[in-house]
C-alpha cells in the first residue's frame, strides 16, 4: 500500500473505517511536520507494532502563544510526503486549519498539576492546547497505539494523565529521544540555528548530563544538582536559561531531595530559537 | 436478551466488543439513578433506536458544588434496576466512584461562552464536572448515539458543542422534557417536595409560558417578556428566583430582541429544592 494523503476528517474516517472493522490495529504519529530523525524514531517504532500506521502534520495554532512561532513554524509538506513514503507511512492526515477549526474551539481539555512547573508557567494555553488538538485526532483517527517522543517530556505525561483520567482507549507509547553526534536533542526548531548557535546548543544536554553525573556521584540535594547543571549554562554568555528544574517524573513536580527516578529538565533560549531537553535519571 | 448489571469498565468494554464487531448500533442514556418518566422517555426513544442499549447511572462528584447535595442525591440502585428491566434495557454500567476516579482526575473538559449565564455562575465547575464525565463515558462506552433531555437544556448545549468541539463520533439525541399533569417538569429532586411545595412548584412553568404567551402576542422586547414570567413567581411567597433569562438556543447567550428561536429558562428555589426548567420559542 502506498501512502495516501488525506486532508478531511469525513474521508480519513470512511478510510479507516475497513481496517478498523477486520480488526487491524491503526498507529497514530501526531506531529507538527517538519519530519525529522526524531519522527523517524517514532514512525519506525509504529510501524513494527501497528498494521495502518497513520501520520497526522498539523500545525496547531491553539498550542502556540500570542508571541510564539506559529506562522514562523516550519512547513514542508512535499519533504514531509517523501520522508512518509521512504518510512512507508499508509496514510498521512494533513487537515487544514479551517476543518479542524470550523468555529472558534469553545471546548478545551485542560490537565491540571503536571502543567504547573517546566514549560508550564512560560507557555500559558500550551499544554491545553495540545491536550486538546490530541484528544480531537484520537477521536477522530481511534487509534490503538499513539506514538510520542520522550524529548517533549512534559507533552508526554500531559497526554499520558489525559489518557488515563479520560479513559481513552488508546495505548500511549514514549519514544527516547534522538540525538546528533553532539548530543544535542533532534527538533524542527534547530534548522534556524546560525552555524555559532549551533556550536553552541548541545550545551543543554551538557548541562543535563552534569546534573545526572552528580546525582551518580551520590549526591541527593536536588538544589546542588541543579547547580551544577546550571554552572554549565553559564559558561555560554550566549544562552539565556528559562528554566532548569529536577521533577519527579510521574507529576513532574520539584523535587528536594533524591529518593527515587527524577526528569532533570532545562529550556533555554540561544538568540531567538528556544531549546528544550531532558533526562530520566534512575538513581 | 435480559438486563445485565455491570460495574467494571473493563467489563463494560469486553461486553461491547463483540456487539461493535457486528456492527450493531451501541446507544447510551447516561443518568445519575433514581430513574423517572423523563428517563423513560429517553429510553424508549434509545430502545426504537439502538441494538444494544446501555444506561449508566452514576452519580458523578465532579458535577456538585462543596454546598451542593452530592450526599443528598437520591440512590435507589434496585428500583432502577427493576426499571431497565421493564423497559428492555441490555446493559446497565453502574460503577463505584473508585472506579470511575482511581485517582484524582487532574484532566477536566472545559467548555466556554454557553456556561457563562443560566446555571452556570450559580453552579462554578458542574458544567465542567458534567462535560469530563460524559466524555469519560462516551470513551468507555464508545456508543454511536446518546440521550439527553431537554429540560437541562444548557447541559445538552454543553454536550452538543464537546462532541463538535472534540470531533467525538456520536450523535447526540435530544429528547423533549415530561412534564406531570399540572406542567412541573419531571425531575429526581421533585421527590423532596413537601406536599405544599409540590403544590407551588408547576409556577416555574407557568412563568415559562407567560413569557412564551407574550412572545405569541407580538412581545419582541425580551425585557418585557420577562417581567411578565417573573410576575407570574412573585405570586408565590415561597418562590426564590435563581434566574430567569431569555437566552439564543445555541450558545445560550441573553438576548435583548427577538428575531429568532430564543429559549426561556428559569431556576427557582422552593424550600430547600432548587428546580429549572426552560422552553424553546419559535415566534
Amino acid at each position: 500500500m502506498s501512502t495516501e494523503l488525506v486532508q478531511t476528517i469525513a474521508e480519513i474516517r470512511h478510510r479507516l473505517e475497513s481496517i478498523r472493522s477486520s480488526h487491524q490495529i491503526i498507529g497514530l504519529v501526531p506531529t507538527m511536520g517538519a519530519l525529522h530523525a526524531g519522527h523517524e524514531s517514532l514512525i519506525q517504532q509504529a510501524r513494527k507494532e501497528a498494521d495502518c500506521l497513520v501520520v497526522s502534520i498539523f500545525v496547531n495554532p491553539l498550542q502556540f502563544g500570542p508571541k510564539e512561532d506559529y506562522t514562523r513554524y516550519p512547513r514542508m509538506p512535499e519533504a514531509d510526503l517523501d520522508f512518509c513514503r521512504r518510512l512507508d507511512v499508509d496514510l498521512i492526515f494533513a487537515p487544514e486549519v479551517e476543518e479542524m477549526y470550523p468555529t472558534p474551539s469553545l471546548t478545551s481539555v485542560e490537565v491540571a498539576r503536571m502543567t504547573d512547573h517546566l514549560c508550564g508557567p512560560f507557555r500559558p494555553g500550551h499544554f491545553s492546547g495540545v491536550a486538546t488538538v490530541v484528544a480531537k485526532l484520537f477521536h477522530i483517527i481511534q487509534p490503538q497505539r499513539a506514538y510520542f517522543g520522550e524529548k517533549d517530556a512534559q507533552q508526554l505525561r500531559v497526554i499520558e494523565r489525559m489518557v488515563s483520567d479520560l479513559n481513552l482507549a488508546v495505548t500511549v507509547v514514549a519514544v527516547p529521544t534522538v540525538r546528533e553526534s553532539d548530543g544535542l536533542a533532534v527538533s524542527s526548531r534547530n534548522q534556524y540555528l546560525s552555524p555559532e548557535e549551533r556550536r553552541s546548543a548541545p550545551i543543554l544536554y551538557r548541562a543535563l548530563q552534569a546534573a545526572q553525573q552528580a546525582i551518580a556521584e551520590g549526591v541527593l540535594d536536588c538544589g546542588e544538582a541543579r547547580k551544577r547543571a546550571l554552572a554549565v549554562l553559564e559558561q555560554d554568555q550566549s544562552v539565556k536559561v528559562e528554566y532548569l528544574e529536577i521533577v519527579d517524573p510521574e507529576e513532574m513536580q520539584p523535587v528536594e531531595q533524591i529518593t527515587g527516578p527524577v526528569r532533570v529538565a532545562g529550556a533555554i533560549r540561544i538568540g531567538a530559537i528556544r531549546l528544550i531537553d531532558n533526562l530520566l535519571i534512575a538513581p
